[in-house]
């Protein structure tokens, strides 16, 4: 059964550009905060400690196809779903409606890390605990 | 032969956020200055007329796959060539450098379109002036 | 009596900066937001149209003192007011707030105009009945 | 004698709205960035280490006045001078200038703090090499 989460939102007049539209560039703002949403709906963050260690989720690809153009102050649903946990990586599927209209979908795929301060982010299996948690939302 | 355009940037202060690193949703707008800057270079603007039509090009796709972060003040140069040129669309493909180092690369696919004031931009076949000049970046 | 509109938010992943804060510029778009809500509240749009002519707010002076940072994820209260309201043009007034403690203040001064497409916003008096609406937030 | 720094710049589709023109938040990042280039000018960075210490330039004030509207792909000119050196603050002072004609200006009071990982920055005495930089835009 395909469970998902709902977000929803007004489009704001600086989301717009001179063609009188949403840019292409907010969806992907627009996925993330949907993102965020659920990660708090299930008590977490996407800057979390784990056992004293500070886990984020840098992306390694996220991708738009744009079916209608939406304006200033045009409400719209963003669907979220788990297309896939793997390893370490989530892969999220974002769906985008205005009046049951679908207007745009997409995806992110992110990577558990670490933080070490100061040094790069290493990659690691997602814990147990949050793999239970984000497997609510999985298709 | 393949033959692209070049453009050279700073990451900007605005372009990162609290994990230190260009936020990943600035690409894209790194993708279309570049692709703009290649319309400028072959004596167009995204936004152009052609005998008294307006035209632009709306996106119908966009995505970005991420290598390596970059950070605040690192020099990147982006490289834009023409993966497709279709009767009404132009797929763009970008990749990203930071010292010979690729960091990220992605597509964007635009629709090329009459713009009335008022009403829902038409899809047109690429008129045929527009078509050679973006031909040169053809890969 | 100090009537005023409250409007509360996150701070979003993307309002931060690599300092770990909400980026100063942000503020702006946190008033402009604040500042539509409020024109919602009482039944209007910063795009509105009034006897067949199009309507809105261009800005003349918009200003922020910082008084402490703010992270992601902390949630602000936004409370708006109308310092003045002139022959053209109307200056609100933003508090922003952190659990109780003021973050920032600043003012917007924005100047009714009438659009006509392709040519410049013409400054116009302020509608009465647009007048009427506003005061309800008048200091 | 009023020295000042020039930084000059393209108007991006995305600095634009539905209004068709540049938004007026976009004007602070503009100021910034024009900034941050008169440091780089003079050999310094807006996070940068001076005897091991991690110094930066957080907000307290920003503001901006707006004359003239601009549009996607206008040049412009934006002029940076200081207007103060304080103890702990400087006071930059911008004007944008688009053919000759000026289209805003404003001004931007930060304060120099040492940053430590984690803690709150604090406000110090702005260190005689970076005063001795900076003399060079005095107004």
């Amino acid at each position: 059964m395909n469970k998902h989460f709902l977000s929803k939102r007004h489009v704001e007049f600086r989301d717009t550009d001179m063609a009188g539209i949403v840019h292409f560039s907010v969806f992907f703002t627009y996925m993330e905060q949907a993102e965020h949403e659920l990660l708090r709906s299930v008590g977490m963050s996407v800057v979390h400690e784990i056992d004293g260690q500070k886990i984020s989720w840098p992306r390694v690809a996220a991708e738009c196809n744009y079916l209608r153009a939406i304006k200033f102050e045009q409400i719209i649903t963003v669907q979220v779903s788990i297309l896939r946990i793997g390893d370490k990586s989530v892969t999220y599927r974002f769906r985008f409606f205005e009046s049951e209209q679908e207007i745009a979908n997409g995806k992110i795929t992110a990577v558990c890390c670490y933080f070490v301060h100061g040094s790069r982010p290493i990659s690691v299996v997602i814990p147990d605990s949050v793999r239970s948690l984000l497997h609510e939302y999985l298709e």
